[in-house]
């Protein structure tokens, strides 16, 4: 199956001049789920022996628990400033105008464990930064990063130099 | 396993008096998601047949997705408001101050489809309602709801009369 063929593009969202890629058409479709997940699970596979799966909020979370689960590991979520109930460590993340904040439990991951990241698309990757930043500010090591779709126009990998880097669609 | 042994309860969480079910210690324990996610899937296969699984933002997707996968069914994630880009329904949801809106993609559901609506916590019932309410504005029909925990001291119960309600772990 062609996963590209069942994503739906959207234009002008979330603002005019954007081409959305929208992973719903993906995910309501039972055969592409599994396709996109299994594809996604292969090149985790190949990037040898870890621990855990990192991934943020909230498509992170679509993407991250499925393949957890398939590949009999725990998973563990990145979230927005005040949603997680325990003790967090953060790294403040920019935006277009302003800055956010990224939080994870400040015992979800172990020193010296060998951690894959999974996101539903990389864009200009900085986001992946920040998760980057808080797996390793725990002694986490980031054995590689797992997209389903990346837009390779905006460059997303430059700032993710040195990583082991995957996706299974690109625009 | 007892799983209500792997969650922790963060007191003052979100706000003093608050006793929060903290569901992270499951997820970043691959036995204990495992366990989770093929129990709250047996509970599915009990209710019977149905063609999608319904899991509203974001920790129904934490646990929507991967069963999904593991049930060979596609997923539907309901969001907050602005956040899908393709046409929506929405509806208004409320909080203990002001209101919410949750939406849904006007795609999402076939007429007739059945449907089974996961989240992770049973609390008053009220974001349920809301999602109940999506699915059968576009026709579908709810053929059951699953939680992982139930917080039965807030009798969810009473405003899903009609519905089959299950969850994992009860408080």
């Amino acid at each position: 199956m062609d996963l590209k063929t069942k994503l739906r593009e959207v234009p002008n969202f979330p603002k005019e001049g954007i081409n959305f890629i929208d992973i719903t058409t993906v995910l309501q479709d039972a055969e592409a789920l599994k396709e996109c997940i299994d594809a996604m699970k292969a090149k985790i596979e190949a990037f040898g022996d870890f621990d855990l799966i990192v991934g943020p909020e909230s498509r992170g979370f679509i993407f991250g628990t499925p393949l957890a689960y398939a590949l009999g590991k725990g998973f563990v979520p990145i979230r927005k400033k005040g949603k997680l109930p325990y003790k967090t460590i953060n790294v403040e993340y920019e935006l277009e105008y302003g800055t956010d904040i990224l939080e994870m439990h400040i015992d979800a991951i172990k020193k010296g464990q060998k951690i894959v990241i999974v996101d539903d698309l990389l864009a200009t990757g900085g986001t992946t930064q920040s998760n980057i930043k808080l797996v390793e500010q725990l002694g986490g090591e980031v054995l590689g990063i797992v997209y389903f779709v990346e837009l390779t126009f905006l460059n997303g990998r430059e700032k993710l130099k040195g990583y082991n880097v995957e996706s299974l669609v690109q625009y």
